[in-house]
Parts: structure tokens; sequence; C-alpha cells
């Protein structure tokens, strides 16, 4: 690529703070940035290198006010880090598979989409159904009866079981499994169990995006269900007839026992772990690492395991610390009371 | 299926309370049930559903006894979940997978037993024995001269290296790998690590049931190994030289690390973390997000990192959310206790 | 195998005491070993077998002393652990795969160098290098433009997304994922997201091992990068930008945010978790279930969550066990008080 500032303000629909005409050809980032570069600062932990920063233009905040005097060029825009992706995915490449490719395996009952890639080893069951566009790489599996909508991209190694739905524009990593069989014993007289059947389904609604080597498991009865818009990153655990609201963002190694409701618009950290049978509110916020037991409201913010609000574990978290100055502190006054006492 | 609640009584071992000719033509959950549907009530959670429910009946534990009239059919077993589950099991469909599919790869030296179904992208390696009516799905590897009893079924892109033994009725789901080096290095002179050669193997036993994407490592010297009737969720790590006793149940995210002991009967939550090299003993229950560190005795219940009796953990937990106030009282008795010196 | 002890002794640079001319015929571990069998004897917790072991022979640290009489011959060396290692490499079988099995897939423009071993179901991405003695087991994935070095090994289900390099003697175990995207998403207005695309790439430098299961995700630009000699466990969560330094070990189940950076030589427990854009320093260690939130200084050892420096940490945590104790003696200063007060 080759523009001017002017040309890439107008694209991300910024104000230039300097020379419009400097040419930009690459985006890097604000420390490694060089001449010709574009870059961008949203995270104020690195608001230090926008001063020494090599980037030909930097792209930042409206209400960013600089400290000291800046060298680079500015774009000014209402959001930084979503003006840098529009500009990186004007330029990152498509992926161009498209068509059939030897060794791979279709069942002849399954209907198969306009423009689809199915890559060399991916396995299409019976009665499968695959939408315009969608690309399903090597080495995924996709079982009978399952339903895949439009351009949806399934990347290699990835398990669907049978009678699964999959929408449109979604998204599968490597290595994740849609719709193994949900964690369902009941014991025996005597110590061993019984496995619980596990005849329901996994839904996975549109504009859904589901990182590297995660798991949903598919219903006891009924759907495991993962709305419209959900992001979820690597290792998750969502056990059966969990269902995960709209637009909800999920961090890496986070699990979610069965039967649990999340609401829409929570951000919900890494290692966090909820226990089953719980209802989780709306635009909740939970901490990396929290343990949640009991249902959450909506608007709350928690931490901790067990989790607590935020503000009260914080207070605890920083009293934790600090227990053995209370524990002097005790003795002192048992000390002094004692000595009271014998006045 | 079309039965009358008579015949799906006879079949559970159940009692009838309301009208034993009622027509069931599905199994449905007690929130969702509607009529035609039988659904059961074990979890007293949802004990309010019963008085509203739609279901034409609903399977309860004997000692069920309703605090409002209820307008359902009932049927009184001794274990309503196990009830539901043998039901579930006797109409949910049977995998009907036969037969060696197209592009399996099978070594000339591989023994494979009748009636067993190898999908497509299969890999038998050299001296693999597989018995009876086991499934082996697409893009499974299964390494040379490792042994697979009768009735196993390992689902698609499962790996599992050389020289392992699987028993009989063993159920592998997706992504889990059976095998892999154990995590074994002795540090070098200067910084550098010298790997320790993993030539053990694993051992799973009858009944076991592994779900997706957990990980299972060969032992150093001899074996791994998951006894008769273990049952373990999604991302269960098993380190090497590991054991673990009969129909323990572990549920997701839990590791184990190398050369523990965990005993029979136990039943761990998700998250859990275990040192190395030492016994759990049996019958022992670990809460969620626990760290072990220690060896535990029989009938141990453990929460908490570093992990506390369940009882002890309970109330300093409950004493940590109430740090504050504790330190508000200390600051309360250090100012009388200034005054009472001053007096 | 069938050697005397004091051929083994010459072969690890130890010295014997008790008989050189016993023969020594296999491995094993000290509490399992028979005779003919060597063994060796290195956390402490295994001492009190060696007072009992059927081993013909141990090898030991040279600082072992012995309480009671020992029966068994003893070979003395610097590291015992290490010396152990380096007798069982030399008797452990090598992988001898070699070749181009029947259904691998290998884009013709890829390169492929000598003594490479790809096994059935490969896929070879376009434009894909492989250098000589490398191993690809079957299923295993190469993206397009991806540069493999020499001698490593990608053991089976493997995915390696595209434009990622992996250096020489690297071995990844089956099940993980290498250069997945980032987890990078900007909010729009409204509720729902924005992907960032992620278009950097992995580079994992020489000696590296990467466990089962693990993932290490792509740079949004430029690349994480996994430095010579670190060893990561299964299910170990590298997030997009991060960068690990040499020879650095992380046990399982720990997951790192995104753009954090880690030092050399530090040794990291299991289920750990690293907030984002942190610095951890040189030859830092973190206990297990530890939660990193802030930059780490070199040298450092921490643990909880979040985490303390260790010695800080054990103390709060005994006091945090007797925190029922502080209240109640904290009841009696307040009840003694009042009767102060009211002398």
């Amino acid at each position: 690529m080759k523009y001017t500032l002017q040309q890439i303000s107008n694209y991300i629909n910024g104000e230039i703070e300097g020379d419009a005409q400097v040419e930009i050809s690459n985006i890097a980032n604000i420390k490694e940035a060089k001449t010709g570069d574009i870059s961008f600062l949203s995270n104020p932990k690195y608001t230090p290198f926008i001063y020494k920063t090599k980037a030909s233009a930097v792209i930042v905040n409206k209400d960013f006010k600089p400290e000291k005097p800046v060298k680079t060029n500015l774009i000014k825009v209402d959001d930084a880090y979503k003006a840098f992706s529009i500009l990186l995915e004007a330029i990152s490449p498509k992926i161009e598979k498209n068509g059939i490719e030897e060794f791979a395996v279709i069942h002849p009952t399954a209907k198969i989409g306009k423009d689809v890639y199915i890559g060399s080893f991916a396995y299409i069951g019976e009665n499968v159904v695959i939408g315009d566009g969608t690309k399903i790489f090597p080495h995924s599996y996709i079982g009978d009866a399952t339903e895949i909508g439009k351009e949806t991209n399934i990347f290699s190694n990835v398990s669907i079981y049978h009678q699964c739905i999959i929408g449109n524009h979604v998204t599968i990593h490597s290595g994740t499994v849609i719709g193994a069989d949900g964690f369902g014993f009941a014991p025996n007289n005597g110590d061993s169990f019984q496995k619980v059947p596990q005849v329901g389904n996994v839904i996975i609604e549109d504009y859904v995006e589901i990182g590297a080597n995660s798991s949903i498991d598919r219903a006891t009865l009924s759907s495991t269900i993962i709305r419209r818009g959900v992001k979820l990153d690597n290792f998750i655990q969502v056990a059966h007839n969990v269902e995960i609201g709209e637009n909800t963002v999920i961090a890496a190694h986070t699990g979610i026992s069965g039967s649990t409701k999340i609401g829409s618009n929570c951000m919900i950290g890494g290692q966090v772990g909820m226990a089953g049978h719980i209802k989780i509110g709306n635009n909740v916020r939970v901490g990396a690492q929290s343990g949640i037991i009991n249902d959450v409201p909506d608007n709350e913010i928690l931490i901790g395991s067990p989790a607590l609000p935020y503000r009260n574990f914080k207070k605890s978290s920083i009293l934790f610390k600090n227990l053995e100055d209370l524990y002097k502190r005790i003795i002192e006054l048992e000390k002094n009371s004692q000595t009271n006492k014998n006045d």
C-alpha cells in the first residue's frame, strides 16, 4: 500500500494535526514503527511512546492531550482502536481458498452451497447443509445432519458432532470441539455411574467467533445456545444446556458449568469458573480467576473466588496482604489490655 | 415413541400418582416441557417448576412432598435422575456407524476385530489391536502397537500415541490426546534443559469416559493409569505417572501434576490444581478452583487454594469478606486502649 | 540391554559404591524396581524407598548420605536426575518414521528437505518450507508460507496457520494450535464488536518443546515470539504479541494475556494467569494458580491471586486459616475494653 495521510484520514473519518501529504506505506505498533508507518494510541500505558515513536503518523482519540511536544503527525478520531481496526481490515489479505480439494469426503446426501471451500481431509457427514461462501479447512469433521450457515469459516482440525446448528458469519478456530456429550452421570447403587445420554444439540448464532481448542458440549435435552455476536477466546469450556447472551465476551480458560445462563453484553475474564444452574445478568463484568457460585444481578462487577463485588474484594484483598500487621496490632492490644487490667 | 404412563412406570420401576393411561410421546426438561412430554425433578432448585410445568408427567424422588397442589401426573422412584437417565437411554438413538470408510489407513500388521467402524482419514498404525464393536471416527490417530478393547468409541480428531492400552466400553471425545510425552526436563549446566525421555505408556481401564480436548500424558517409566469407571470432563490435564482410582469423577479444567495418586470414588470440581507426588485418599471431595498441595486422607472434603477442610474455609472466607470491619474494630480498640492508658 | 554397573557408571561419569560387576538389564522407578533394574533417587520424598528397593543399583547425588544401611549398589553423580535422563536417552527407541505416506497432500510449491517424514493425511500448504530430518505426523496441517526448520517433530493433529516460523529441534505435541487469530475486538456503537484483523504471525525458536492441546495465537501486528529452549506444558494459552524469553518453563493450564513479555529462565507453575501488557523479569518463579497483574522485577518469587512475594503470601495465608481465632481475640479485647472503660 501507499497512501497520503489525507487519504487515510478520510477513510477513518479523522482530523489531521500535522502534514496531510506525508506518505504512509505500512501499519505498525507504536513501539516498533518506522518512517512510513502509521500507528495508533489507545491504551494509556503506551502514551510515553508517542513522544518518541518513529511512526510517520499516529491515530489517537479525540480527547488525547499531549503533555510534551509530539513530533509525529496525528489523526484524531472518536475511537482510535476501532479506527485502527478498520484500517487493518482494509489492508489485510482475504482468505482466497475456494472449491473442493482432493481427498475431501462429502456424503452424497449433503447439500453444499455456492462458492464453498472444502479442504483436503475434510469430512462432511450425511444430510449436512453448508451455506454459500462458507470455508471448511482440512481435517475438519462435520457430523451427520449438522447445518452450517453462510460465509462461515471453520479452520483446520475442528470437530462438530451431529445435528448441531451453526449460523452465518461464524468463525471457529482450530482444535475446537462443538457438540461432544455433556458431562452427565447418575450414580448407580454401589460406586459406578450410569451415563446420562446427551440427546440435545448445540446452536451457534450469527457473528459468533470461537477461539482455538475450545469446547461447547451438546445439551442433555434441547440445546446449548451461543447467541449472536458472542466472542469466545481459547480453551473455553461451555457445559451442556448453558446459554450465553448476545455480544458477551469471554477470555481464555474460563469454564461455565451445566445449565448456567449468562446475559448479554457481559465481559468475563480469563480462568473464571461458574457453578451450574445459576443466572448471570446483562452487562456483568467478572475479573480473571473469579469463581461465581450464585446468581448475579445486571450491571454487577465481580472478582475473587468466591466472587465479591469489586469494591469489597479490593479492600479485603489489601487487608489480606496486611494480615500480619493486623495480627501484630492485636497482640499489642492484648498486652495493653492485660496491663490495663493489672493497673 | 408413544407409551402410556403405566408402561413407562413399569420400565423404571416406579409408582404412579395420577392418570396411568395418559399418553407420553417425548422427554423434555421441566421448564420447557409441553403436553405429551415426560420430565423429571431431582435438583431442588427446580422444585418451583413442578407446580407450573405443562409436562403430562414428572418423575420425582419417592420422598418428594409437594407444598402446593401439583397438576401434572407423577411417577415416584428411588432416584429420579437415574430413572430419567434409564428412560433417555431407552429412546436415544444408537450410533450405527459400521465398516471401513474410504481413505482410512490401516497398517497391514494391525488386528481389527468384528463389527468395527473405522472412519475416513482414521490412521491405524503398526501392530495396533482393535477389539470387536469398537468405533474409530474420522481423523483419529492410533499410534503403533496401541491396543484398544471392545465396544469402545473414539470420536473424531483424537490422538492416541504408540504403545498405549485402552480398555473395553471406553469413550474418548474429540480433540483428546492420550500418551503425549510427560513434562520432564533436567536442567543442564547453564540455563538450558535436557529432555527426560518418556518411555512409559498410558493404561485406560474399562468403562472410562474422557471428555473433549483432555490430555493424559504417558509415564516416564511404567504407566499413567486411569482405573475402571473413571469419568473425566473436558480439558483435564493428567500428567505423567499419575494414577486415578476407580469411579473417580473430575470436572473440567482440572490439572493433576506428575506422580500424584488419586483414590477411588472421589469427586473433584472444576479448575482444581493438584501438586505432584501427593496421595489423595478414597471418597475425597474437592471444591472447584481448589489447590491441593499435600496428601489428603480418605473421606476429606476440601476447598480453597491452598485447600482447607470445607468447614474452616467457609468460616475464613466469610471473615475475609468482613476484613474491613475487623480492621475498623482494631482501630477503635487502639483508640480506647490509648484513652485507657491516658486515664 | 545388558550391561555391567561399571559400564553404566562410566557412561554417566559416576562413582560406584558396591559391586561394579552386577548386571543391569532395565531401568525402573525406585518403588517398582526388581533385580536387574537400575533406578535413581533425586526427589527427597522418595528417600525412604532406597532402604527397601529391590533395584540392583540406584543412581544418587554425590551428597547423598544414607541414614540406614543401604543394600543396593550405588552410583554417585553430580545430578542424579540428569544422569538418569542421559541413561534413559541412551536406551529409549528413536522415532524411525521416514518418507512420505499415502494420502499426504503436499502443495507443488512446497520445499521439502531430506529425510523428512510426512504422514498420511498431513496437509502441507502453498510455499511451505520443511527442513531436513523433520517429521510431520498424520493429520497435521501446515498453513501456506509457514517455514519449519530441521529435526523438528510435529505430532498428529497439530494445526499451524499460515506464515508462521518454527525453528530447528522443536517438538510440538498433538492437538496444539499455532497461529490462530489473537482475541481482539473493538466495540462498535451499540453492543456488537468489530473484529481486529490479526495480520502478524508466530515465531518459535530452536529447541522449544510445546505440550499437547496448547495454543499460541498470532500477533495483531509483528510476531508472538517463543524464544530458544522454552518448554511449555499442555493447555498453555499464549495470547497475541506475547514474548516468552529463553529457557523459561511453564506448567499446564497457564494463560498469558496479550502483549505481556516474560523474561528468560523463569519457572511458572500451573493454572497461573497473567494480565496483558505487563513485563515479567528474568529468573522469576511463580507458584501454581497465581494471578499476576503488575510488572515483576528480576529474581522475584511470587504466589497468590493477586500475587504477593512468596514470604508475605505464606504468612497471610496462615493467618487467613486462623481468621476465626483473630476474630475471637478481637471480641475478647472489645469486652475488656468495655470493662476497662466502665472501671
